[in-house]
């Protein structure tokens, strides 16, 4: 992870500096009250601060992460065309899964568990295919990987290919500049770094995105993740508002809120203080003689650390011991099912006393278990 | 509306009508806790009382109350089906979109607008176009319609058609007993008589819609509304649960309660409190010279009454008068723009005291508008 790009080339507009002022009224129309445009006006200019981007087309989608990652594909895909999804861990199947329902053709560019794709690699894939869009994932939760993205937009441009970007696990903790990058879609989730509850996916499309969208020959398969629909809704045209759907307001509120708080602390620390807290995690791991599943340092995602299960060790009763105490760790996922432990350092959790609190509970359950063993 | 079917033959289960418990715990994992099971069986006991139906696939869907017209029409339909729409108010617009959107054809049963379809009406358009599904709004929220479902499932099931029943603006203040109804898929929001915030739709298919959706030809174009997918994370069937998206977790508890205060109230008492409620409004409205825009009592909407337009008011001005008091009243929507005022009694707004302030409000704004007339 190189940190010599971690200047803000955007900073965050002052309405998402300020507190939020929520007004009192008796709702006695036919539904819930209309959002207050200004609290939507926040949180376009908190996500532009986050994602780094000047997108017009910056809004909020009202579902988890994974309506993100369906927003983006059903508005960038048209059926019949190719995705060439860089297959690191289980989100890229997700996509893979997505495309194919849609009508979409799917090309896959594998990649060992543990490891991110490199340039070279990625550009001989795209020679092969020359696909529409290609799907990377930033950071791959399922096995602890940040996939390095400086070049991928250059090598996508000059084949024609729009670069869509899953940053769930990654933004706040992984650099991300949208627009210095070069990437024409980038979705995220309000409960990893934000730590805002779950339920609002945050999207942003580039101009060469929306010209593609402006020219599609087919209809959007859903009003609901329909783009330029939610743009209108969200204000992001000149266009007068329309009513699309009832957002789920009080996530709105929330994520405005964690939308202002980075502002607050700078996206400069947020990523310095997850850097710090990873780094700080993998010492205190190999104190107590674990080791990080991913080897090669620089390609860790710092929010979330996956860590090699020592050998005859039931990883399971480790997680429920940690449970037992009130501390959830998790197992692996997709690739690394019976593999790893999980631990999350997310937001307030980039924290080096819970950390300690939490590799503690760890040797203690772990020699509780090799004492047993002998 | 006819109160002689409004005894629950479902009772509601015990684990509904408890205190909700929440677990406190350090969630060092790699993304949200996993909620507990106990809460989302919570729910579903809830959404089986609260639709009147023993449905196994019955569960919410991470979404506003679109999302849950989404889900139904992306599991129920097929591209090349036709779809018949009873065409009261908006929805019905929206669904005729989407079925468009999703390669289906459209068919639509006109019917004026603050008018319900009649049996006859509609008995004829099914023998017309012999559709896979239909579509009916309940609660149709832009002209304050409650539209009568009795006999329209006999007459579905005759001609091999699925009936697909929106509920958003009518569950809990119109008697739905889905299996008593024959009623195919019901789809509902968390914010109207609910009372809990925007954000999840609740749904549920019937054994026939399971059978249908079985036998596709073409995949759902959604993993995140595959009814399947959702069935299985909300532990519907007795395979293993596996992870779908992350939940909104909040809403997901807000909703258990919710529903735990409606099972605690009676469906039956919540029902009459509407009705009198609305009743209570009617009678006022009267008294200041206002009449309903629905001029059939039976079809009126309790929880959502439509007023007509005096002659010389600009009804913006109005809203605006009760705005600026704190109250949201709001104008009409769709076919009703321009026409109406609308006024919703929902969930606890529906209370005679809250009903007076706001006609005394109304009262008082109109009086100012003509005294300035004058």
């Amino acid at each position: 992870m190189s940190f010599n790009n971690l200047l803000s080339t955007i900073p965050p507009a002052t309405r998402i500096l300020e507190p939020l002022k929520v007004p009192s009224k008796l709702l006695m129309g036919p539904g819930p009250s209309n959002m207050r445009e200004s609290i939507m006006d926040d949180v376009k200019a908190g996500l532009q601060y986050l994602f780094q981007t000047n997108n017009e087309l910056t809004f909020a989608v009202s579902g988890s992460g994974h309506a993100g990652m369906e927003c983006a594909v059903m508005n960038l895909l048209e059926p019949g065309e190719t995705v060439l999804v860089v297959q690191t861990g289980i989100w890229g199947q997700r996509v893979a899964d997505l495309v194919d329902r849609l009508g979409g053709r799917v090309q896959t560019l594998n990649v060992e568990a543990g490891k991110a794709a490199t340039l070279e690699m990625f550009s001989k894939a795209m020679e092969d295919c020359k696909p529409a869009v290609v799907f990377v994932c930033q950071g791959e939760s399922s096995t602890g990987v940040a996939q390095p993205l400086e070049d991928f937009g250059d090598v996508c441009h000059k084949n024609g290919t729009l670069l869509l970007v899953d940053a769930v696990a990654s933004i706040g903790c992984v650099p991300l500049q949208m627009d210095a990058l070069d990437i024409d879609c980038v979705y995220a989730a309000t409960q990893k770094v934000l730590g805002a509850p779950p339920g609002l996916a945050m999207i942003s499309f580039s101009e060469r995105a929306v010209q593609k969208m402006r020219t599609r020959k087919t209809r959007v398969p859903s009003f609901y993740l329909d783009a330029f629909e939610l743009a209108n809704y969200w204000g992001c045209s000149n266009e007068p508002r329309r009513y699309h759907h009832t957002a789920p307001i009080s996530l709105v509120y929330a994520l405005r809120e964690a939308l202002s708080e980075i502002a607050n602390e700078g996206l400069e620390q947020c990523l310095l203080r997850h850097r710090q807290c990873a780094d700080f995690l993998y010492s205190k791991l190999e104190e107590i003689g674990l080791k990080p599943y991913v080897k090669e340092k620089s390609v860790r995602l710092p929010g979330l650390t996956t860590i090699e299960l020592p050998p005859n060790v039931e990883f399971k009763l480790i997680i429920d011991k940690l449970m037992s105490q009130g501390i959830e760790i998790s197992g692996g996922l997709g690739p690394t099912v019976g593999k790893v432990w999980r631990i999350g350092t997310f937001g307030v959790n980039a924290d080096k006393e819970k950390i300690l609190k939490t590799v503690h509970a760890l040797d203690e359950a772990l020699k509780t278990v090799h004492n047993k063993d002998v």
